[in-house]
Formats: structure tokens, C-alpha cells, sequence
């Protein structure tokens, strides 16, 4: 099966853990936006009140586009349940995120989530992190000075760009440093020394995060619960 | 002694350190004013090449109008000296600052400093630290559920607001939650604890940054060598 097939269909697999009056934590990223679609037809036809929390403004359009009802994480006293993807899923269930540069809002909505889902294609299941960059957003003012201090610790960090060269801007105005680590063998400390560095406004292990995860396979979706 | 003598009379001590050629990271605030005042004196007299690097916009304005070279923290390839203020100095040397929010700022300033300078008046002496409330820059997005957070941990937090009650956003679009502490027993603790936290972009605990301190008493500035 292709790999977006596998997407749709794990997208649409993960609306099914949406109940009536849940609010549910909105994703973002290619997958995201297959089941941001099937949740949207599932409120619909089944009349359900379901209030959206989104992670990007890219997500926020989409879901506003099909009426889908949203608050900011603010507005909310809980978030019952987060939809988003991953880039990577280790074999004890953590993750690297930001691929789509919304690493910071998806960890915020997921902090404040009871329970998290990661929906995602077999690809992105790995034995262990650390082949996909790990994105780090940076305050712009002094990222040159932690570039220089990543690559000094052997990180291999680069200023993520766009197609026409410019430092890529969240949508908090930061910029994003990729580290290219081959491999994470101590995620969790990686994790702590990434964040407590000054002008570090978040990276993207995703640890203890999780708690279902659906895959895609050539087979269909399969479902691992996690914790 | 008035507490703006004492606080001039520092400022103006504390150029003593800055020598020709140096590259002199510039804090923020009211006591660091007379400093940039007197930095500018000191460059004409005696015909001195120096670079500033600023911390906030407010410090930028000032310096630049006062006719010193400013560079960013990016564009120099190290600081030889900072000069700031703190709202609250320790008798071990440890600090508060960021009652000017501009902390974040000010941190990265000073951890890419080969020397810090603080220079206070003496009422910012005190024995243990967290009479002053302790600053936290944090994302707009899920701000509210932090300071839920902190409250349940009994932080006594509080947004600050400016004179017309709107939330105070720093020279990073971000807010600053105050926590009313009172006294802060284990600083190192409590200073690793909050940068963790998704959405802290940064605390205003300054610790083991200090390497010497003049601060004003009613006989003169006088300065403590502290690391």
C-alpha cells in the first residue's frame, strides 16, 4: 500500500476513539490532516459536540474550513484526548516530533491532554531514535552562539530553511535547529540538557508522552496501547 | 544617600572595568542606565572602540542615541564583559533579575559573557533569596494552564500586567508569570524545575553567573569579587 493510503487510513482509524462532548487536542501534520477530515464527517453524521484544540495555525484553518468548533488551549479546563502524528516512534514508544516545525504548541496541548494518541505510518517505526533530526526551537536572538555550542557537542545542528533559504519562523516566531544525532541513546537526558540550555524553547523528544499508538501497515492500521 | 545617587555612583564605577577594544554586553534597567550613560562619556573622553550588545530594546535605543556601536549576540564571536543589574543579589552571590522583564534577554547575554558585573544599590542585598517575586517568560498558548499549574504547587503565581491591566509581553511577544514566593530555599532546584516545564521559555533565577558586584552604600560603591 502507498504511504499516504497508509496515512488516510490510520487517520480515519483514530477518529474512532472520539466520543460525544470530548475535547479533543487537533494535531498537526500530513496524517493529522486525513483525520482532521474523517472527524469533521464523523461529527456530522453522528450530530456530536466536540470542541477542537489546535497545535498549528496551519491545523486551525483546515479545521475551521469544515466547521469544526475551536478553543485555544486556554479556554479549556482539560483536553480529554490529543490526536497528533510523530516522526519517529521508538520501540519502547517515544518519540521525535516538530517535523512540521509545531513541535512546541503540539507539546503544550499534550502536557495538558489525559490522553495522548500518535497516529502514523509503518515508516516511522524505529528501534531507535535519532535517524530523523531532532528539532530544537530556538529564541533567533543568541541561536547562532547555540548552533556553535550544539556543534561543538558533536550535534551536528543546522538552521532548518525554507525552499528559498530563509531561517524557517514558527509560529511563535522562533527558529528551529536540527540536530543530526544518527542516534539517541540516552533520550531523556538529551531531553533535559536540550531544554534547561538558555534561548531552548523546546525540542522534540517526546517522552512518556504517548499512549496509544496506531501504525499503518500494508495490512491495515494496528493499534498498540502503550500505557 | 538617595537610592538614584547610589545607583549613579555604581553606574559610573562600573565602567572602570571596561577597557579598549572590549566587547560589552549592556543589561537592562534603571541602575544599568546611568552605566550606558557614563560608558558613552568614558568612549568619547578617551577615544575608546568598543561594541555593545544589548539586551533589550529599551538599552538598544538608549545606546544607539548615546552614539555606541551596538552589534547583536550573533554577530560577535564572543563578550569580554557584562554589565546589568539584579533585583535581588543573595549573600552567596546568586540572583534574581527580570524585574524589567527583559530576563530571557539578559540570559543569554550573560551566558555568552566571559565576565558579569552586576551593579545594585544595597537594598537589593538581601540573605536569601525570593522576597522579590521570581519572574517566569513564558509562550502565550497554554499560559492560563501553567499558572494553574504553579498555583496547585503553591507558587503563588500572577501575570504581570501593565498600568492599563493588560498582560506585559516581553521583547519575545512572550508573558511574564511572577511567583510570590517569599523565600526560595533550594534555587538551583527550583530554577532546573521551571525551565522544564512546556512553555517556560525562561526563569529569572541567575545562578553561578556573578563574578564580581558593586553594590551602593551610603560611604560609596563598593565591590565584591565573587568568583
Amino acid at each position: 500500500m502507498k504511504q499516504e493510503e497508509l496515512k488516510k487510513l490510520v487517520g480515519e482509524k483514530a477518529v474512532d476513539w472520539v466520543h460525544n462532548d470530548m475535547i479533543v487536542g487537533l494535531g498537526t501534520g500530513s496524517t493529522v490532516k486525513y483525520m482532521v477530515t474523517a472527524l469533521a464527517q464523523k461529527i456530522k453524521t453522528e450530530h456530536l459536540e466536540i470542541t477542537g484544540v489546535v497545535t498549528s495555525a496551519r491545523t486551525a484553518e483546515q479545521a475551521r474550513s469544515l466547521g469544526i468548533r475551536l478553543k485555544s488551549v486556554d479556554e479549556v479546563d482539560h483536553i480529554d484526548l490529543t490526536i497528533d502524528g510523530a516522526d519517529e516512534v521508538s520501540a519502547d514508544y517515544q518519540g521525535i516530533k516538530g517535523g512540521g516545525a509545531a513541535l512546541l504548541f503540539e507539546k503544550i496541548v499534550a502536557t495538558n491532554s489525559r490522553k495522548n494518541i500518535w497516529i502514523v505510518d509503518q515508516s516511522k517505526l524505529v528501534k531507535q531514535l535519532g535517524a530523523f533530526p531532532l528539532p530544537v526551537e530556538v529564541i533567533p536572538y543568541g541561536s547562532q552562539q547555540l548552533l556553535t555550542r550544539f556543534a561543538a557537542k558533536g550535534f551536528h545542528p543546522s538552521f532548518r530553511l525554507t525552499s528559498d533559504g530563509q531561517k524557517v519562523k514558527t509560529d511563535s516566531d522562533n527558529f528551529i535547529i536540527d540536530l543530526h544525532l544518527g542516534e539517541i541513546t540516552a533520550p531523556a537526558e538529551m531531553a533535559t540538557y536540550l531544554k534547561q540550555q538558555v534561548g531552548v524553547v523546546e525540542q522534540g523528544l517526546f517522552l512518556d508522552t504517548v499512549n496509544t499508538v496506531i501504525a499503518g501497515f500494508d495490512d491495515g492500521p494496528r493499534v498498540f496501547e502503550v500505557r
